[in-house]
């Protein structure tokens, strides 16, 4: 039997909303990202992009607003752009992290593009927020000119956009080299940059793929052995936030889905990282799913705490 | 004796300068790509990113304006963004065209660093040019809110920061496991993510490394056969637009360096290819440089046109 593979999906706490919130973010990150490492655990590591890939998009938009010849810049090209701004910091303070612990670690970041359906329905109904939050005026403007927005779980209003299902991780194979050689995997950076395939060409579609998601696809066709979705919460509860609110420590498939029929997870928060978990936990025997707090991940994966979901 | 390694420096017409000219250009530069690694060669790409880093920036530094809460977005972090802007493009039409060939060929683009000295004497005295062209209004600007700004090759004026060597291509490990493999690997773009080490710690600094010296460090430090620096003319010429102009087809490292001597060369220009040339011309025997157009590489290789440089 060879090493436990592991992908962790980092989820925006990990990383912070600006570029100085990141670099500080990050350095927590790595910590526990080290510390999982050190268990002899093969790590893959995927993270989420919503602000980051609204405030490029934001960026991109203002300047075609500013310089007439410029052309806007599709959304897929702005999460290419995305795995830059947060890989290169995440890749850097892991090595950092790796170094000061005496480890010599390898660390690589990759493009990595997720193949979705064309016509998946989803992009008749956009549901996923990025950027920044925006004042019900701002909505109502962005509406106008036909950019689609929603509130979000009050705490404002955002732009949102397609989030189709992945189908597809186009870049497995390298992830696959990579992983064999050792190296820490840094990919699916925002859920991968959004593809469909068109007669054998690779177009880039105007949509965020679900970063819970893409982790839960890519995990499963990696082989990995657990999914850790870490989150701003230490379990997953039933009755949430009501009198007979009850965290569950131990959740099978057939339990989860009995819980997701009766609605207890939120939809656009906790719903989607429990079906990617299930989804996960589904696809081979022995798979098993963990949702947790970023501090609480080696615990996690010790027994100790979080929500663990297996067939 | 194994495969022959070529590392591809490709020039600013190789990509465009905007993203739909990125997506044209590519489908040219993929087909001139495709044909060499159709020569039995391991295949190494580096790009620039003059235009596309100094776009994102513009961008970035606009939305700070706009946004007040906003962080500065550095320089580094907007190489990074660059990398994932050109690289996935590259990337895709690279894949396309082998499909196209029924050429079931692996590519992978990776994050890149490049360390150079912190005490490099080009943060004192900033020359390479990125972004847009600016009138002599604009530029009287920026320089008046510390910008630097330069005339460039009578062109007009342009933003300028520093280009220090490299001294050492961070992701060399991750590179040569892809080229194991049998990956065309898209690397260093924009000369690479300029970083220096501090205390083990990689910290991004302000400045754009010339890509055409990364890929000479690369091409050396990976062991390569060949470095093509691609770029706007098919030939080296000495009396350049003078009446006695002379196209080189072959030129040995000492001829290059007495004609550096003579000022042949138009700096920021011609010379700084011709250096980088030479620096890997001399860093083991056996290896070749060339220079040449991006349509004439696959003739280049075969000795019949463009300007070889060797020891």
């Amino acid at each position: 039997m060879g090493r436990k593979k592991v992908v962790i999906a980092l989820g925006g706490n990990a990383l912070g909303k600006d570029v100085e919130e990141q670099k500080k973010a990050v350095e927590k990150t790595a910590k526990v990202i080290v510390d999982l490492a050190q268990q002899d655990l093969d790590i893959i590591i995927t993270h989420g992009n919503g602000p980051q890939v609204g405030m490029i998009q934001d960026a991109m938009d203002n300047l075609v607003v500013i310089q007439d010849n410029l052309k806007q810049i599709p959304l897929p090209t702005c999460v290419a752009m995305s795995q830059g701004y947060i890989g290169i910091d995440l890749q850097n303070a892991i090595k950092y992290e790796l170094y000061k612990r005496n480890i010599d670690g390898k660390v690589s970041t990759i493009l990595s593009q997720v193949e979705v359906d064309k016509d998946d329905p989803a992009f008749q109904n956009p549901t996923k927020p990025i950027g920044r939050f925006l004042t019900k005026e701002e909505a109502e403007i962005n509406e106008s000119h036909g950019v689609r927005c929603m509130e979000d779980a009050g705490r404002g209003y955002r732009v949102v956009v397609a989030s189709p299902m992945p189908k597809r991780i186009r870049e497995l194979e390298t992830i696959k080299t990579l992983v064999g050689a050792g190296h820490i995997v840094i990919t699916c950076g925002g859920g991968g940059i959004p593809v469909a395939s068109e007669n054998g060409k690779l177009v880039g579609v105007n949509a965020v793929i679900d970063k819970d998601n893409a982790s839960s696809l890519l995990a499963a066709q990696l082989g990995a052995d657990y999914l850790i979705i870490l989150t701003a919460v230490e379990k997953v509860a039933i009755n949430f936030g009501k009198e007979n609110q009850e965290w569950l420590s131990d959740l099978t498939v057939e339990q989860a889905k009995q819980y997701i029929a009766e609605e207890q997870f939120a939809k656009g928060s906790m719903l989607p990282k429990v079906e990617a978990a299930i989804r996960f936990a589904e696809s081979a025997p022995g798979r098993h799913a963990l949702i947790t707090l970023l501090d609480k991940a080696s615990e996690g994966v010790a027994g100790k705490t979080g929500t663990v979901i297996h067939v």
